[in-house]
C-alpha cells in the first residue's frame, strides 16, 4: 500500500483545511470532510427552513441511522447508545448517574484527562468517595505492567475502574479487553473515557464490555463538532438517567426499551433530549463512517498514520527527544507525546497557571512562530509536548515541525 | 405603519422558509433569517478548517461579543449572562444550583411548561422540598389576578417563586417586575422561565431584577438552534454552578469575576464550557440583533404581528372559538391559545399518551392535510391549540388556518 504524501494528496484534498495551518491537534479536534460538512450543512438548512418539521419527524429516524452506523463500527448494541455532545458530557452521565456506597473507592490512572479527574474527585467530596490513582511505571513497554498496575493498586474498597481507552496526555493506548474483564472478576463497575480511540484504534465494544464506555466523533472519526457518546452495559442501563431533567425525565413511566419516537427508546430520549438543539452533527455518521470508507478504510489510514509517526520518530531520535512509548502499536497509535526537556517541566501539572509557564510559552510560540498546533499536555508529574498526527497531514508538516522544536527547544 | 403583507414582502424573503409549509409555531423555533444563516454557515466553516484555532482562540472574543449584543438588547449585565444551549438547560442550572433546606415550598403557576414541572417535582422528591401550584382564575382579564393568585398561594415554606414571563402552553404574559418585587419583598428567590419573552416582548433585565431569568434565542429572537442563556442576579452568581463538570470545575480557584479567557470569567467558562462543542450559534448573537434592526426594529416588528393576531382574533370570532387571552398587550402578544371544544379537551394533559388522543390527532391532521404547524398544549386541565405569529407569517396563512379549523373542528 502505497503511503506516501503523493498517494493522499487526493484523499486530503477533500478535508476541508486552512493551508497556512500546520495542525498536529486532532486528538483536540479534526477537521471536517468535505462531504461530511456538505451533508450537515445541508440540513442545517432544512432545519433552518422548517425547523418543527425538521426536529419533531425528520431527526428521530437520522439520529436512528446514525447510531446503528456506529454501533456497526464499533461492534456495539444501537439500543444501548446514546448520543451526545461530547465525551464529557457521557463520563458526566455516567458517574453521576452511580449509586455506589460511601467510601466506595474509584481507582483511576495518573494519565487521565484532567477535567475527569475533576469530575471524580467533586463526586467523590459529595458523596463520600475517595480517588485512588494507582501507581504506574513510569517507562511502560508491554500492556501487562498497566493490568499490573491496577491489581496492586486495587484494595477492599474499590468499586469502579476508570481508565482511558487511550490516555489523552501521553497516547498510551490501554488493555481495555483486559481491564474490563478484571473489573468483573472483582465486581467493579468499569468506566472508559474513550475519547481518542474510535478512529484511532480498532474499538470493539462487545468484546471490551465495560459498563460505560464514553467517546467522541469528531476527534479520530473527523465528525464534526458536537458528537459524542454513551455505550453502556445492560448491567448498568437502567439506573443511567439524564443529568439535565426535560420531557424524557418521568413524562411517561420509564421503560428503558419502549419507544418514545420510531427507533428511538424512552431511555435514550431522556439521555438526548433537552429541549431545542441543533443535533445536527449527530445525524451524520453515516456519512462520517462512509468517508473513511471512500479513502480506503481503516487499516488504509492507519498505516498511513504509522507512516507519519515513523518519520516524527526518527526526527525524535535525531533531536534527542524521547517519545512516552515505544514504538509497539498495542501501546501506542497516533498520538506521540515527547517527554519535555528539564527546562519546560512544569511540576503543578494543568494546575499551574497556563499563561506564564516555559511549557505554555513553548505552545504559544509554535502556534505564533511557526503556525503548528500541538499543545503541551501534564500526566503523573510530566509535561510532554502531544503530536497528532492525522492521516491528512503531510510528510512536510512533520519536518516542519521537526525544524520547529529544534529552534525552540534548543533556545 | 405599514403591515400589511405587501409591505413586509421583502423581509420575509430574507428568511430560509419551506414554502409548501404553513409555520404557525415560532414559539417552538423560528426559522432562521438568511444573513444569520450565512454569518453561522461561514463560522462552521472556519471552525471545520482549522478547529483548535477556532475554538482556542477565535470563540471567546465571539461569545462575549454575544453576550455584550444581548445584554444590550434586554438591558442585562454581560458579566452576569452565561450563554447555555437553551432554556432547559438554563433552568437547569438554576434550579440544581438552588441550595434551599428540606421543606422549602417552590411555588408556581398551573400554566408553566410541562418539562420544567417534571424538573422541580424531581428536585423536589430528591431534596425535600414541596411544589404548590396556585390555583388561577380560569379567566383571566388583569395583571393584577397573577399577582393575587400567588399571594393567596404563599405559605410560610415558601422559599421560590417560579414563573414563566410568557405561558408556553396559554402565552399568558406574566407581570414580572411585579412578580420579582414581591418575592424580594418576602425573601423568596425568583427564577423565571422566558423561554418565549426575548424578541415576543419587551424584556427589561435590570427592571425585572430576578434571581435567575432564563430563556432561548431561537423562539422569536429567530436566532438558529443552541442558543439560549442564563442571566443571574448578583445576589445568586456565587452559588450558580454547572452541572456538567469539566474543566471549570475547579480547575483553578474560583472567582467569579476573574478572566479565564479575555472578557470570560471563570464562572462564565465554568457555565459554559464542557468540552469540545459547536457554540456557534452563541456566536452570532450580534448579527441576531442587527438583523431585527435592519428590518424596522421590534417596535414596527410587534406592531406587524398585532395585525396578524388581530387577523386570526376575527377569524376565532366567526367560528366561535374563544382565545385564552382577551385582546389586551400587557396579557397576550404573539401566541394566540385557542379552547379547544369538548371533544378534544385532555382531562390527563401532558401526560396522557400522545399519540391516540382527539387533540394529538388534530394536531397531527392539521400538519398532515393542511401542512400546517400548530401544536397542543395543556395547561390547568384544558386543552389549547396554540398559534404562533411571527413577522414573516402572511395573512394568508392566517386565513388558511382559520380554514383548516373550520373543516377540523367541525368534523
Amino acid at each position: 500500500m502505497d503511503v506516501s504524501d503523493a498517494a493522499w494528496a487526493d484523499r486530503r484534498a477533500r478535508v476541508i483545511l486552512d493551508p497556512t495551518v500546520i495542525q498536529l491537534n486532532a486528538g483536540t479536534c479534526s477537521p471536517t470532510p468535505q462531504p461530511v460538512f456538505e451533508r450537515v450543512s445541508e440540513l442545517r438548512r432544512r432545519q433552518a427552513a422548517s425547523p418543527t418539521e425538521f426536529q419533531w419527524r425528520d431527526a428521530w429516524p437520522m439520529l436512528q441511522q446514525s447510531r446503528e452506523a456506529l454501533a456497526g463500527y464499533l461492534s456495539g448494541d444501537p439500543r444501548n447508545l446514546a448520543l451526545v455532545e461530547n465525551v464529557t458530557v457521557a463520563i458526566n452521565i455516567a458517574a453521576q448517574s452511580l449509586e455506589l456506597p460511601p467510601g466506595a473507592e474509584i481507582l483511576t490512572s495518573p494519565y487521565e484527562y484532567g477535567s475527569m479527574l475533576l469530575l471524580w474527585k467533586r463526586l467523590a467530596a459529595q458523596r463520600g468517595w475517595t480517588v485512588r490513582e494507582a501507581a504506574f511505571p513510569k517507562q511502560i513497554e508491554q500492556p501487562r505492567q498497566i493490568l499490573d498496575a491496577f491489581a496492586a493498586a486495587a484494595s477492599d474498597s474499590t468499586r469502579l475502574l476508570f481508565f482511558s481507552h487511550v490516555s489523552s496526555p501521553t497516547g498510551l493506548i490501554f488493555p481495555a479487553v483486559e481491564l474490563c474483564r478484571m473489573a468483573r472478576q472483582h465486581g467493579w463497575i468499569s468506566v472508559i473515557d474513550g475519547a481518542h480511540a474510535p478512529g484511532q484504534i480498532e474499538v470493539n465494544l462487545r468484546e471490551i464490555d465495560a459498563d460505560f464506555y464514553c467517546a467522541n466523533g469528531h476527534k479520530w472519526m473527523m465528525a464534526p463538532a458536537s458528537v459524542g457518546f454513551l455505550h453502556v452495559s445492560a448491567r448498568q442501563k437502567r439506573a443511567t438517567r439524564s443529568i439535565i431533567s426535560s420531557w424524557g425525565h418521568g413524562y411517561l413511566p420509564h421503560q428503558a426499551d419502549d419507544e418514545a419516537f420510531p427507533g428511538t427508546s424512552r431511555w435514550q430520549y431522556d439521555l438526548e433530549f433537552h429541549g431545542t438543539a441543533d443535533r445536527t452533527p449527530q445525524m451524520v455518521l453515516p456519512e462520517v463512517i462512509g468517508f473513511r470508507q471512500s479513502i480506503g478504510g481503516d487499516s488504509a489510514i492507519r498505516a498511513r498514520v504509522r507512516h507519519l509517526t515513523t518519520r516524527l520518530r526518527n526526527h525524535l531520535r535525531e533531536l534527542n527527544l524521547r517519545p512516552f512509548s515505544p514504538d509497539d502499536a498495542r501501546l501506542v497509535g497516533n498520538l506521540t507525546a515527547i517527554l519535555l526537556p528539564e527546562p519546560f517541566q512544569q511540576p503543578g501539572g494543568f494546575l499551574a497557571s497556563p499563561a506564564d509557564t516555559p511549557a505554555a510559552r513553548l505552545q504559544r510560540r509554535l502556534w505564533e512562530h511557526h503556525r503548528i498546533e500541538c499543545p503541551v499536555t501534564h500526566a503523573d508529574g510530566r509535561t510532554f509536548l502531544r503530536i497528532s498526527t492525522g492521516w491528512f497531514n503531510t510528510e512536510q508538516e512533520i519536518d516542519r515541525l521537526a525544524l520547529a522544536l529544534r529552534q525552540e527547544l534548543a533556545a
